[in-house]
């Protein structure tokens, strides 16, 4: 697919021909992925408001994007801002913070890339410094993320046999973080280095982003890939070799249990029937010391339309009830091991995922 | 949704305002279940290539009544031959039935059904008998599939518990079969008993036969039921009480092994992590016994187009890979127990499922 934008926007390391976010003379613009893989449109963010829009109606979504997203919600805020009153910018601030958090409940990444950029303005005394720091630190967590991402996707390497079959869930490429991807990043990493691997594609119902976004990018990077309906992952797991399952993450609680994408629990369960080795790569970012375990991660409902409806096409008959949470929780006995930007954490997790906390935080 | 045909067609033991399959004047009307839940529409079909036709593009669907259609595609063939010649009525019969099996691969049921109506125009040596006999007893089969589908889901009885919240697979209702259904007979007979029964509907990945049709039956029965997609059914599991899962299937294998939609084989694992009973109803037309294992069962292979698209959606990206296997097999050690006709057979399914084909032969 052409793109009519590609070239515009900075150079990344590894290129690709589009860019999720950047921030551009003030404004935030974002890949619209609602209309991937027909549609490459890009949107121009202009304050918080309509940054917390296109959290919430995934114009962009994936927990690092989310995050980096928030950040710069937090710069419009600060930008759009011309008091000259730290008082007033601070609340601003804060308020601007509020409405971002309450866009999506489940991932981490936003929550923690608002209280980055908020707690680096509490240094700042002055209305100035309140508004250079909250730029500079969104923009900071823009640019660190797709550094996180290559380091975590190549700390992976050593999982990834030659010759690999791989099933992924979702999407945790590009398009789910600033740059290069999670889960996606470490199938990138393998294949860039001459692994040759192949990837079986959970299409993701109900929003299809194995079959919109993952697919597209994988045809992009030219990893050889097929496209699967999420029920099927047991059958080639079964009837084929499967070496690994690697996912991406919206919350990591305290003691290894994950958040993410409805039907990665699914996948962890029949992945451990078969004794197929099942990684979740996780920046530091999306682990939340502060919640002990799985079950007190709010699971976010999201629309029955989402489910009901694919493009135009209603499927269901009008007026039945239909249930769409739009994560599950993996316990953290199915998590084979966590894949971080600092290195990998096997169990015991209560252990190993504090220290990459910590170790990440020393960088 | 109002049917504009309700009241058409002969009267049920107990009546539902539509009918899959009827015998009419020589021809086989069938419900064209492409269009439901949007369109309640009818086909006549007039002879065996357009019984073919309808079983190969899924107008018909689900292993009964397949199996009962391709019985009146004998019939119509019979029906359409007007020749004196037994010899040549059999070869005309024997081509149809060819034809007939060669519509769809792994649904036993077709070829026992063919079979059954072959074997019994053998006891027939005019052209006159052999055409009555392959009517009459294409009629029988027809006939009897209601019948068996009412016992069967009565002898299920014992299995839901008061208060029951049931997960279930594809479509196994009156849909599916002449009438009543398989595991939604089940779940419609103990709803109709009296117990409170709630059913999570998996809709069913590639064609979403449990969104479109299942719910469709269930609110026609006024059976409480929420719709989710595939890869959430462990997320409930985890979250809620689920007191069973019950499924049908395409084709049993001697030692129990189980093809049935694809997608079946990973909820029978996670019902396993949980230790949800896994039931298999299964008319005895149904199981194989010339099939020593699941791996013996071909699995068909459907077009890519059902996964990538979605009425007129396209979803991934042109030219991606896609694989659409229409069925799994689900090692028998995951199935809690099959119900038939004849009673409810428990492990070790090597002598109780012959036990179960013989009993319902000698009825």
């Amino acid at each position: 697919m052409p793109n009519p934008l590609a070239g515009i926007g900075e150079t990344s390391l590894t290129p690709a021909p589009y860019r999720s976010l950047e921030w551009r003379d003030g404004v935030a613009r974002v890949l619209d992925q609602r209309g991937l893989p027909r549609r490459c449109e890009y949107l121009d963010l202009r304050n918080e408001r309509e940054v917390a829009d296109a959290i919430r109606h995934m114009v962009v979504r994936g927990a690092p994007l989310i995050g980096a997203t928030g950040a710069l919600g937090l710069a419009l805020a600060a930008r759009n801002c011309s008091t000259t009153d730290p008082e007033v910018l601070r609340r601003r601030l804060t308020d601007a913070g509020d409405l971002l958090r309450a866009a999506r409940p489940t991932a981490v990444n936003l929550f923690w890339a608002i209280d980055r950029v908020l707690d680096r303005v509490r240094m700042e005394s002055e209305a100035e410094g309140i508004r250079a720091a909250a730029i500079e630190e969104a923009q900071r967590i823009v640019h660190e993320d797709e550094d996180v991402c290559q380091r975590l996707s190549h700390n992976a390497l050593p999982l990834v046999p030659e010759d690999a079959t791989i099933i992924h869930h979702c999407n945790t490429g590009g398009l789910a973080t600033v740059g290069y991807g999670t889960a996606l990043g470490v199938i990138r990493a393998a294949h860039e280095s001459g692994r040759r691997v192949r990837v079986l594609v959970d299409e993701t119902r109900p929003r299809l982003q194995g079959a919109r976004l993952t697919s597209w990018e994988l045809q992009q990077l030219g990893v050889p890939h097929t496209i699967i309906v999420d029920g099927a992952s047991g059958h080639f797991m079964r009837t084929r070799r499967v070496d690994l399952c690697v996912v991406g993450c919206d919350r990591v609680a305290a003691n290894g249990d994950v958040a993410n994408k409805i039907g990665t629990y699914n996948l962890a369960v029949v992945a451990r029937a078969h004794g197929v080795p099942f990684y979740v790569a996780a920046p530091t970012s999306s682990i939340d010391l502060a919640v002990t375990h799985g079950d007190a991660i709010p699971i976010e409902e999201r629309s029955p339309e989402e489910v009901s409806r694919v493009g135009a096409e209603r499927i269901p008959p009008e007026g039945v009830d239909i249930a769409n949470p739009a994560f599950d929780v993996t316990p953290a006995s199915y998590v084979t091991a966590f894949i971080t930007e600092v290195g990998i954490a096997y169990p015991p997790f209560t252990e190993t995922l504090p220290a990459h906390v910590r170790l990440a935080r020393r960088r």
